[in-house]
């Protein structure tokens, strides 16, 4: 399979422009030390909370207008699914979004507030339903990870953190990216290597669901049961495996990934809040958590950057967190 | 006295370019409704927290070699002591800082961090503290407000706006600025004046320290008691007065001063953690909470920036008001 591109990379940016945030890097001097410093890239701020928007848009907004006229159906009990509905909306395209019959109720309302039609089926069917619908009405499926186009779009963070480097002067050692499906690591470290090629990119997981992990370290794409990756309260980053073509991208790109435990996560979420004026859901919080409890795991450099992939967290959550 | 010029907020520009975060346009589609929409500045972002690095760094960027070489001293409890202590540490400047000795450990521990001498005073002593030092050590005295220098900094931000309007092709109507001392809304309200004309420039204040409301609607610049803004939670708004530059400021380019009570900004920092995804402290939540709860008292008008000044809040004040 084909490796994303630094032309489809550059497609992507211009497409984007305008919808997804032009996210900063935010330095942090109260997690600087001696040694080391760490630099924030806030996806959170997106409009839907989170990076996702940026391959949803992407590969929406590549549709041929034949392709856009069909309506697109994506599955996703979270950030994607407000993602492909919030770009849909945005390019005029019909949106069916099925989620789990057991999602919150919270994000269902997010999803439909952006005029998806969203379908609850039960959780085992989830998989299945997007097919059945894109056969029988002839929707486009837009997968949340495994697609060039979602993967190019993610990479617009790996772009804009090079722009960035350059423009402020700074030597990017490493760059600390939350892998789950495998999408968001995938696009950001093609970015970082075609454009910085000495820059470091490690990809954080959940102890709890280091699947991905044991497929880098291993060369073999391994899948784990729903019941081990399901322990970890990081929600987004539960995908059983990543992807096949994010697989062969962790493969050319990735230099190693790390792991984070559940308290790590929970700490990270809290130092975020009170230190970094963010809020970080769970899954968000891992590559900040890896550098701030982790470092001498990682590789030798002063200058880290890690990505903020959503905030899309519980408030009740976050307030026990925070008073903890 | 001369307001700021386009050429001044130009100079700030590029004297704080890769100090100061470039803050972008955040959209908020959970706070859009028929008529309106709503995009933040989150001023969160900057390295302590909060615009004040702005003007800070702007002023002490602008020190001769010779001034520079003396030290700074300031007085502040709160977001200017840091934001000074870390400009003056990125310039190799001497700073010492003046803190009442009532300031919440926290912030010294912050203001010190950043390798500011401290000096803690009794709250009667902080005004008179600083002239002493500065006839005394030859310190020069950087005031939080009441200079072009600082106002050109906190202007910057008016700039940004229009550079991302014009980015995104956004006509905005209103930009919402709260106001304490009145350094941040006269640069903004100057940059916004002279780049925008067209645009409305709206201060928020607290109900319960709604002195420069009082100052702009009757012309004349009032002084409220301490006993009556220390009222108000937001306490990066108890200044008693705006200063005489900034009032010249208001006079010339605010369009009005409109306040919320302290329910609003309670249920704003409360509504800016859990859809925003941001932590704004209670002074930095007054803008967004007029959008919020006031849409009927400002001018007509679909799109509204409001700046979200600066998220050092106590974290058990956001955990209390995340769990209400």
């Amino acid at each position: 399979m084909a490796l994303v591109t630094r032309q489809e990379l550059a497609a992507a940016r211009e497409r984007i422009a305008g919808v997804a945030v032009r996210t900063p890097l935010m330095p942090c001097p109260w997690a600087d030390d001696e040694g080391r410093s760490l630099l924030l890239k806030p996806e959170n701020l997106q409009p839907t909370g989170a990076f996702k928007l940026r391959g949803a848009y992407n590969r929406l907004a590549a549709l041929t207008p034949a392709e856009a006229a069909c309506g697109v159906v994506a599955q996703s009990s979270g950030n994607h699914a407000q993602a492909v509905a919030y770009a849909a909306r945005l390019l005029g395209i019909k949106a069916v979004i099925v989620m789990p019959d057991v999602s919150p109720a919270v994000k269902v309302e997010a999803t439909r507030s952006y005029g998806a039609d969203v379908r609850l089926v039960p959780a085992e069917e989830r998989d299945i339903v997007p097919r059945q619908l894109a056969a029988e009405y002839g929707y486009i499926h837009v997968p949340p990870y495994d697609d060039p186009d979602i993967i190019a779009g993610q990479g617009t963070i790996g772009l804009e953190i090079a722009d960035d480097a350059a423009a402020l002067g700074l030597a990017v050692d490493t760059v600390l990216v939350p892998v789950s499906g495998g999408g968001l690591i995938s696009g950001v470290a093609a970015a970082v290597k075609l454009t910085m090629p000495g820059v470091r990119v490690i990809g954080v997981e959940p102890e709890l669901a280091a699947d991905a992990q044991q497929s880098l370290r291993t060369g073999e794409l391994v899948r784990w049961s729903v019941e081990r990756t399901y322990r970890t309260l990081a929600d987004g980053l539960r995908t059983v495996s990543v992807g096949e073509l994010p697989f062969e991208h962790l493969t050319a790109y990735v230099d190693d990934i790390v792991t984070v435990s559940e308290d790590d996560i929970r700490a990270a979420v809290a130092v975020l809040a009170r230190r970094g004026r963010i809020v970080a859901e769970p899954s968000g919080a891992v590559a900040p958590a890896a550098y701030l409890f982790h470092r001498d795991e990682l590789p030798p450099g002063r200058t880290h950057v890690a990505v903020v992939s959503g905030g899309n967290i519980d408030p009740r959550l976050l307030a026990e967190l925070l008073a903890a």
